[in-house]
């Protein structure tokens, strides 16, 4: 095999905490989305009745079922802590500020407010630093990472998915420019991966249930299963979730598995819903479907013109989503380069959190614009008296709206605090926009009237939360960035809403202008393309707008590729993982496997000697995962995975030199089970300098029947085939049987479509 | 290769017109989605720039976007012609009423009514029994069948398209049981195949386009387009279009493929809704998104209590739909044996249409099911002056409502006709159910105040029209089931939400159970799982719903699947068609490749006499389609297609037995494209005796590297790498690199789960 710098394979030293305070960081692993079907395997499945087989479908059902309800359990808990705790935030402020009015002491509030945010973010942040690095930012590249059959260390463990609960409800009561929303994809992922394994490492609890689903294959299914859970439950999208879930991960489309995969999604916000209903003592009211919900759209607020599409393609072509991750993406490096000990990135957090708060602050004090207070913006802040108004949709349950605030408090800071720098019956617009949570703002630049916002604020808004947002990806905290992007997308759509009108005498919603530039921003930072088109019409609740959502996707993904990869892409390209895209680079089909395989392979022969076996595993320069089996000479007879070499070697399947077998007991694939997914490392096992002596048949454990290819193949014949059937090894064959190579991920991943052509990865360099 | 019996590749004698009629139908055939990646293809490819891959990838999209287009706008044509020859018809009939009102005979009338609707069934039963028989029916199985792999003869040919077309429209005026939704489908299938290969030769045209689609793999994907085109374009559902190409056709899931197949249905429904609103001079008002929607359920109508999901749960498991499929499977068998000429096939039309009509007056005439005429009532014949009345949602816009019936005439009739058998100030309830179309009859059902519809008039309905809809499907006539499923099952969903509501004093709307009992039977009857729920939630234009309607779908499959296959599978089954499941059977682990495969095997030698090659493909009791190439002692080198080989024939691509070459055109990939996909026979190829000793190179021509297996390799294996790679043939080679079998389609289609464990399917039994 090719050697591969070790160094490329440990996951973003930078955001794992550095090499140096994290040392035993193991290395990426790949996942093996094709079974060993070794004869314990045939054995076992032979001997499994149809009864057998049935009660596995139905264990899988009732899996998916739970990771539904843990999933939307989990959102729902989100939900209602950072409801809770704001309020009493809010609270303490409001009690401040009464206090305070009267003497005009009310920057002391404002400090107060600040030192508030500044605490929480401080928690958040060290969890994540200090605790499980791996929980930091949204989750979503690890995930599709691992739906892409490259596992990034401690990714779906248990004590990940609780740092990553309590980062983000620090996070998003820390004020930072953040949603709730991303962070449930990684969250669904992992409970997946700890309900489908019946145990939990990090509880040592073992309910000794489910131990068929003890391997990569089956895994991976069901964390696909949480990761549309998770988008189901973060925007009431279980159809979205489900293409989420194909478009990130699934190679190979099955019928069954997609629709246990749709089930657990359906389950996920049915879940949220029905206990967010009883939250807010509406208890079967389901319009809570998704951590956030776009409000509704009237349908004489829906149509657009033909000539109006030009004009919302024209927007998706407007690279501030490119933008966005250039600018990160120099920020990643930076932070890689020197914010890599856990101190300094808490210490860049907290800064972070304080920049916000004084710039909200800045803005909202030299802001001078001032909207009467009439009861049409009295609306925005909803008193259950108020019936909607003519054409401003009822946006969602009151209770929904006052997710963070409640009405009475609200009401008293917007009359004595918000109000300060305007005259009286007037109230300050910026306030209004950076007081919000993010989710209510979104869907206030939706949905209000045209004219509550004054161009200048939304212009001044967008450019600063625009670099707030920016700075905040990547911090080591759990936040996800679809929030902050639909908001900058929505503030700067909505301006050009107003402009347009203005320029053009053409009558434009604004609203309208807001939601088409959301996408644009959403869909140039992150390019997602179907999963995300659906998402965002199951969001707005309308298919109406789904053509010119797609449109401005598309433009935003066409364009945007052009200047800079995806914000997820970047960050995963950045950890050097090799991650395999769809298809072969359209101009490769001049490469052949014997340009893209690694040889010379290390082979092993049927009957191996252990000293051989261990030196092999031992050695670390290598540190190959998979061996050919090999009878002489060289002829291909099997492939046989490190893991099943650890296990047999630890339980010590030897074959004495004279030929008489050990008593021994018989291994089972149970044992290979337990050992799953934690092998221990080689160096771990002891083998004395007897037992080196001793011979392994390998015979019964190797995959007879692994897939070949010969030298000829193309280059995208053979990437189509590893895609496809979710390949971790496969070994390459000369006309005579003999084995000749060995290809990897990695050897398929360099290849990439440059700007001038093809180009090489160095998955090596930095 | 194992022989299978030809007369079981003919595709449905019985719908095909009978093998006496139609002696000439060709065999189906199978679709390679591997392409065959031969020296003239890599030397292309490797010509190919990179402008040259990106001109390919735009003229992808461009070719989506005119079957968007295309689909859009004949699903509009059918909607305008239905609406005006139907206006035309009952003016006719009304002016007859309004001749005959005075002199009471208003039986004539009647018969009035029913000669039109015999007339019309006729017309389209003759276009489709003599002209194309393949256009018969919803078409969705052939489709499936082609999505599958399975070729079946003519099934994407303009003439078929245009006979299917008339035949729709001909069926859904003539009053038959049958919808105009499931024939989209093909007809979007056919306009793909169409538009992509740039020609047709029904009108012996070649536009010199799109020559690089020439060939099945692409072929295949622009079909998958079409087909979502065509749903989304009956259901304005284009996420349920994209699901079901995927759940029925891709196995290899494709980002850009899956992308540019929404692109199709969302362009396919927008150029629907679009062309409708003018033709309703409501220009730019997108309210029309497919050819039926199920109006809009307001969210107070919407929610559901827990309570309930146990009971929509047992609605599912009515077996309405299996009842319905086992009728109609043995309605199919009768068919097949004695009524397979087409005249027959007319008279059977005609009789179900004059059936149709005489049960229609019956049951009117002998309905006591008089309703008063109060104001709710009126609306349901909407007159512009109503406004929507409280929480009756304007259904749709009010012109979509008249779609059959202009509004004068309809009070005349109504006031005139149907009230005839009631007292004054009432109209005859179960005269409203028959005499409208059945998309209005189902919106009608789900949306209708409570009371509205007397218990008796739903049941003797439901039974009335499970019968005619049952006879009516499998006629020699274009039709879809999907309408009528719809419309029984919302008939015995609202009976059931009536009788839950008098029995157990809980108030249960009975549209929601109507839209169950549509769901349930609808699901009972097709058993499509994923996209079946996506389709119906967007019909419903809420997601709310989503998982009531998912988990009646699921208990209607399981339940169904206990006593019978889903329509479509009978259908497809009885025509012995080779279709391959998702997955191997689960029990079928102890079958190797060994068991499985076909042998001996037909092998060339690389440089073969002409002769041979004649012979071989002249062997009509074998028949094979693709030749393992060998060079001895029999080692694989390659794999050639037939038809390969009957282009090099035609073009005499000899080598001359001195190994001189003759002066001969190179052969390009051009030649073989032209040809595409109708290869003439081998018999049409003259090739002399002195011809028959040159020899033929098939280094260049063959596909060097065809995907192989071991004998050793386990069924499911073999299963999954078929499945995945959508591979036509599959070589088996022992460990010495030596040809000794090949796997076919046929070799892993016989292979059936049934209810006493593996059985093996007799593809050659009728």
């Amino acid at each position: 095999l090719r050697s591969i710098n070790k160094e490329h394979l440990v996951m973003g030293r930078g955001r794992d905490g550095g090499g140096s305070s994290a040392p035993t960081v193991p290395p990426i692993t790949h996942l093996d989305y094709d079974n060993s079907e070794n004869q314990l395997f045939l054995e076992e499945e032979r001997r499994m009745s149809f009864t057998g087989f049935r009660c596995l479908e139905i264990s899988r059902w009732l899996i998916c079922g739970l990771i539904g309800v843990l999933t939307g359990l989990i959102a729902c808990f989100i939900d209602i802590v950072v409801e809770k705790v704001a309020r009493y935030k809010y609270e303490a402020i409001k009690q401040n500020i009464e206090r305070f009015t009267e003497v005009g002491g009310l920057s002391i509030s404002l400090i107060l407010w600040a030192v508030l945010n500044f605490s929480f973010v401080m928690v958040g942040s060290i969890l994540v630093a200090f605790f499980e690095p791996v929980a930091a930012g949204s989750g979503i590249p690890q995930i599709k990472c691992y739906l892409n059959g490259v596992k990034i260390p401690r990714v779906v463990r248990l004590k990940t998915l609780v740092i990553k609960v309590c980062g983000v409800i620090c996070s998003v009561i820390g004020g930072l420019a953040v949603g709730k929303e991303g962070p449930m994809i990684h969250s669904g992922a992992v409970v997946a991966a700890g309900v489908s394994q019946g145990r939990s490492t990090t509880l040592k609890k073992d309910l000794m249930i489910f131990e068929y689903f003890r391997r990569d294959t089956e895994k991976r299914d069901f964390v696909s299963a949480g990761a549309a859970a998770g988008v189901s439950a973060a925007f009431g999208a279980p159809v979205g979730g489900v293409l989420f879930s194909l478009e990130e991960g699934a190679s190979f489309w099955n019928q069954m598995l997609t629709w246990r995969i749709f089930f657990a999604s359906m389950i996920s916000t049915f879940t949220l819903n029905f206990f967010l209903s009883i939250s807010h003592n509406n208890t079967g009211d389901l319009s809570n479907p998704g951590l956030i919900n776009f409000g509704r759209f009237e349908s004489e607020n829906l149509n657009y013109n033909l000539y109006e599409i030009p004009l919302f393609i024209a927007m998706g072509a407007i690279v501030l989503g490119a933008l966005f991750n250039f600018l990160n993406y120099w920020l990643t490096i930076f932070r890689i380069r020197y914010v890599h000990r856990p101190c300094l990135q808490v210490m860049e957090a907290m800064l972070v959190a304080a920049v916000t708060a004084s710039v909200s602050f800045t803005m909202i004090y030299f802001s001078n614009d001032c909207q009467p207070l009439d009861s049409e913006h009295a609306e925005e802040y909803p008193l259950q008296v108020h019936p909607p108004l003519h054409h401003q949709p009822l946006q969602t349950s009151p209770s929904r709206i006052l997710l963070f605030m409640p009405k009475q408090m609200l009401k008293l800071c917007f009359l004595s605090f918000i109000q300060l720098f305007c005259a009286d019956g007037e109230y300050n617009s910026m306030a209004t926009t950076f007081f919000n949570t993010p989710e209510k703002s979104v869907r206030s630049l939706f949905h209000n009237q045209p004219g509550t916002y004054n161009p200048l604020t939304l212009g001044l808004f967008t450019i600063t939360y625009f670099f707030l947002a920016c700075w905040t990806y990547g911090l080591a905290v759990s936040a996800g960035v679809f929030i902050p992007s639909l908001l900058i997308g929505a503030a700067w759509g909505r301006l050009c809403g107003i402009w347009l009108a203005s320029l053009a005498s053409i009558w434009a919603d604004p609203g309208k202008y807001a939601l088409i530039g959301a996408a644009a921003q959403l869909g140039g930072i992150v390019r997602m393309t179907l999963s995300l088109t659906v998402i965002l019409v199951e969001a707005t609740g309308n298919v109406t707008y789904g053509l010119p959502i797609m449109l401005v996707l598309l433009t935003a993904k066409i364009v945007g590729d052009y200047f800079q990869e995806g914000l997820y892409d970047i960050h995963i390209k950045l950890q050097s993982v090799p991650f395999l895209h769809w298809e072969a680079p359209a101009t490769s089909h001049w490469l052949t496997t014997r340009e893209v395989m690694s040889s010379p392979v290390t082979c092993l022969n049927r009957i191996e000697k252990v000293g051989t076996i261990v030196d092999v595993l031992s050695n670390t320069s290598t540190n190959h995962n998979g061996f050919p089996v090999v009878v002489q000479p060289s002829k291909l007879c099997g492939l046989i995975l490190r893991s099943q070499l650890i296990v047999l070697l630890k339980h010590k399947v030897f074959v004495e030199l004279a030929g008489s077998r050990l008593t021994r007991r018989k291994l089972q694939l149970k044992d290979f089970r337990d050992a799953y997914p934690r092998f221990p490392p080689i160096q771990s096992i002891h083998v004395s300098q007897d037992e080196r002596e001793c011979l392994m048949d390998l015979t019964e454990f190797m995959n007879p029947t692994p897939y070949t290819v010969t030298q000829e193949t193309s280059l995208p014949r053979v990437f189509k085939l590893f895609r496809a059937l979710g390949l971790r090894h496969l070994v390459v064959i000369d006309d005579a049987n003999r084995v000749v190579g060995l290809v990897t991920r990695k050897d398929l991943a360099r290849y990439h479509l440059g700007k001038h052509g093809l180009e090489e990865l160095h998955l090596a360099q930095t």
